[in-house]
């Protein structure tokens, strides 16, 4: 069988060139084209040139966009790392050519066109794509990635909040009526690569703070997989580059013992490769996970009170790392084909 | 009137040191004299020979703790920055030379002797000056201070975590059934100066953890101050050298509206010079208060959700700033002296 | 007497808040006035406001510039911390209206103009004032700084540089013929406080790098200085905020032992108050200045090899610390006021 | 033809689990053995229970070291990532069971046995295998690491420093009668694992500086592999856990052009995969090549002086990195494998 050929849009940003770096890698696709969205960039640049990690690496240039181009190369799946409304602006024309995609932005992870203007700043054109899409978190929605055509990839920190907690309120032991505290921290390249005062390096070092609080975009993305708002999500900014912590505060069911939710989580994630389940009474660090499509999670119930903390890379399973992980999903590999 | 002569026993430490580096430069009093009952150093040594940040600002020599000395002096006042089973054993014998303290350790915090061994792993045998020792929440609790003769600093979480909570506590603004989570992040300079592999620079850099999880000792401390045990505190590492900010979720007491909360803190903190209450929707950051005596807090409610973000320096108003800012209380003197 | 009134032009930068922040503790001056030349900022606003660090500290607002107004506030010396073609643009006019300066920026520190366009990118249209200009070298050129009506402050990285090497080189210590090697290393603070992609936390942060090799404008700094060009210099970026380390290879006269080459620089500071040499066979750290006005200087020779390292704040002695030093040597106070 | 089976003795510190990171994913090695020469561990314990990062990767015990053992499983090669004593007394022992070693301590670069009690504070026993061991600096010395029985892995500064340097030494295009100056700074993991007061968080942290001066161990290594001792070696510490970055600074021969120092580096390294050259007037930084196994150089010169920047990983190319490349060579196997 032919190896599968792969295109990226948008490899200049962290989020895409960690995919780039990942592919370069895989011993069972083949990337063979970059492009870009920015039309201000005209003509043909190798890509090693403006990213100069990956001289001796990658001989690709980086291409304008062309949807013919894509279709003549044979491509088989898309990922788009572009800002949201690059990626909402040109979902449709890709899909319209037959091309599968993995979406690393927010543009088709809500359900709601209605929560756009809110939360994204713009008024979502494709709701009938927002039916369609698949929300990208592997583990617990592998059978409708694999036949994804256009894959919504989750957010970093919802990926953070999510995978612990799914299974927890799937199978009752969270308290319905208690508010659930996430108290995250993320590394700063999850805020892009366009300097601002906010990532200035005197600004960030030695330093910590919350933003956007009561009001980051990726509360309503883990409201609506988690099905429901009783979750006050919090993020902060930590000085490191990659790494997100979650701590989770959950009220327990009064009938759930700490067996039961070491049990509930076991046979959730106890076979998974790329989920971690700490040892009793042991809590993940940032740094196990750095440079991995890794989730590690640990947890300690005392009474009803469950804390749990979980930890992703956020370029890795929280972004790039999954990516790859669902399109080795949708294109019938193995799962872990290049991230381990 | 003669300046009040000052003591350090423990100058070598990161509290320690901070103490010597504030009063020298303090225009009120006058550090005469640096001890250490480490037993194992003998002889007298030069403090900026030890500590060479001194050198130039300082030409005073470390001696051995000798409490003849300390009274043939004529000290005011003596701060004990050593480990807590150190301050343990050192405080009766000080007090009975009528010397006035200001402990930085636990050693004195807890008014329980009870709580001693599990919390802090010794038997605490002067369980008198449990009671007599007065907590050093300066802004909260300053005419208690005004006479103490044993002043138990507090830890630099509780700090954190005690100066937002206590008026709304007091004011009835907190609803008495529910959890308040307090989840904490401190530099690394708050696990002082020996050198271990939590602390080891390769594991600190570009990583975070969580640690102590439902066991970190400055949750009885809270818990004593805010009067009950329904708070939830989680300490975590933040690869910077200073600094502490605590995220705390509260929920109202039904009948409280945003501006109730709002003026209570007002009503609180409003006319104090070393706590800085954010502008609405405004959040504090670690840098704005690092090596510095301030706290500051920003917070916001919706329904009866509130979230109070605090910051400190946790080596200045968690640690020696404001030990002496209880000092200027203790001995009379302006109480922001030495400190802005 | 009255006290002197101050006033600073570029109060929002980093070294122009450095200047803030000591002169809020300066027991010997007030500063009543900050200004910016920033004409797309009208009107006033808070100072404390813009930089949240000073809130309960400096309740003074930001004005636009008015030579008038500096004028009828009677004030003594104003401070420029402006880019430098800003402050070529301003120097004459406030010179005019018998106001002494002291200009942080590099717009009147070569004395040759021709060297402006090549090195920092303008024609310089003040000859005149760059002969009167006094360079700011507090331990090397007292005498003149104190009747400085335009005082020149040193660049960071020359004062780390011209510190130790003048000495040695007045001296006829060091070897005519042979190169002195400069390499030069700088938190990034140096870089200010616009956002760019070479000061982005993610680019920084676990990295380093040189920059500007073969042309760094602090390099004709050093040569005019040192009186000749046989030194090369280099810049590099360290992933810290504040600090410079410059090690320096001096090939020594032959005749220059090693006890010649400590007692020359004992000979030049071994009375100053701000700068510290290191005992034998020490050497400095960033971590030691960091946050100080002082120079620490370590040094070691092997034959006719010499191994210089300094350390200085380049916030501190660098910038903002010595422009407060130079301030109290033309006002005639004691140098180290505000300082120690 | 059946896959070679390695074996790693000293997995447990940085280099040692770099090492076993890298096997993990090397396509046509296995590693089956992991074995400790610390006596005070006895027993067995699983490997990723000591190294968390390793769960879900690594599935080996590590055991005591047993000769016998690794005869049995039929090694093809064993790395040595112990302390440079340990070494040295084991290297004899696995020689003499017909193991092939890469030694990635210094006890066996130097040649000169007499050397060791001053640079590495013991006595050589086996001057013999010294004279044996091939020195690993892989594009330099490829042929007789071919063949190499006890492969001496290079230092990771004398790396950064003889890349650049031998060439051009070996084409005469450096001026014999002057000193080179070679500036290092390396990242804290080349100080390796265990806690202490050098590499303590706090103590590090927004720090830097010289260590070793005049006096650390490479200084030899650099001399002997280029062949002279004219060459002036200083060491500093960034506050980064991985990377090194060396200025050289070289007088050229009076008859050495530009030209021809871009030729020289371009003729040795112009096809290697693994060294990458910077365009003309590009300098390298530590980030590009952190995580890799890349060693980058820029250069520019200037008349008669020319200034080289080189980057590696200290724990990559420096360590870790070139110990895999170094076997690839030895066992046959393509050099880049498991590396790119």
């Amino acid at each position: 069988m032919a190896i599968p050929k792969v295109a990226v849009i948008g490899a200049s940003g962290y989020s895409g060139s960690e995919i780039v770096r990942l592919l370069l890698s895989h011993p069972e696709v083949e990337l063979t084209t970059l492009m870009t969205a920015n039309r201000e960039r005209s003509g043909t640049r190798l890509y090693s040139d403006e990213l100069r990690q990956f001289r001796h690496r990658c001989d690709l240039a980086i291409e304008p966009l062309d949807y013919d181009l894509l279709q003549q190369r044979d491509i088989s799946l898309v990922f788009l790392a572009t800002p949201n409304q690059t990626a909402h602006d040109l979902v449709p024309e890709l899909l319209e050519r037959q091309l599968r995609l993995v979406d690393l932005s927010g543009a088709f992870r809500l359900r709601e066109a209605g929560l756009y203007p809110r939360w994204y700043g713009f008024e979502h054109r494709f709701a009938p794509y927002l039916s369609e899409a698949v929300y990208g978190l592997t583990e617990v929605l592998r059978p409708a990635i694999r036949e994804a055509r256009l894959l919504a990839n989750p957010g970093c920190y919802p990926t953070s909040a999510l995978l612990p907690l799914i299974p927890l309120q799937q199978a009752g032991l969270v308290d319905p009526q208690s508010r659930i505290v996430c108290d995250s921290k993320s590394g700063v390249s999850g805020a892009g690569k366009t300097p601002s005062s906010n990532t200035h390096f005197s600004e960030v070092t030695e330093s910590f703070k919350a933003y956007n609080v009561w009001r980051h975009r990726h509360s309503p993305e883990i409201w609506q997989e988690l099905g429901h708002h009783r979750l006050i999500f919090t993020a902060h900014l930590l000085p490191i580059n990659r790494g997100i912590l979650s701590t989770i505060y959950v009220k327990t069911a009064s009938s759930a013992s700490p067996e039961e939710v070491s049990a509930c989580l076991i046979r959730a994630y106890g076979k998974e490769a790329l989920v971690r389940l700490c040892p009793e009474g042991e809590f993940p660090e940032v740094k196990h996970v750095a440079h991995t499509n890794f989730c590690d999670i640990g947890w300690r119930q005392q009474d009803l009170d469950l804390i749990i903390v979980s930890t992703i890379d956020n370029l890795g399973k929280g972004a790039a790392g999954q990516a790859v992980q669902n399109m080795n999903v949708m294109l019938g590999l193995e799962e872990t084909l290049g991230l381990l």
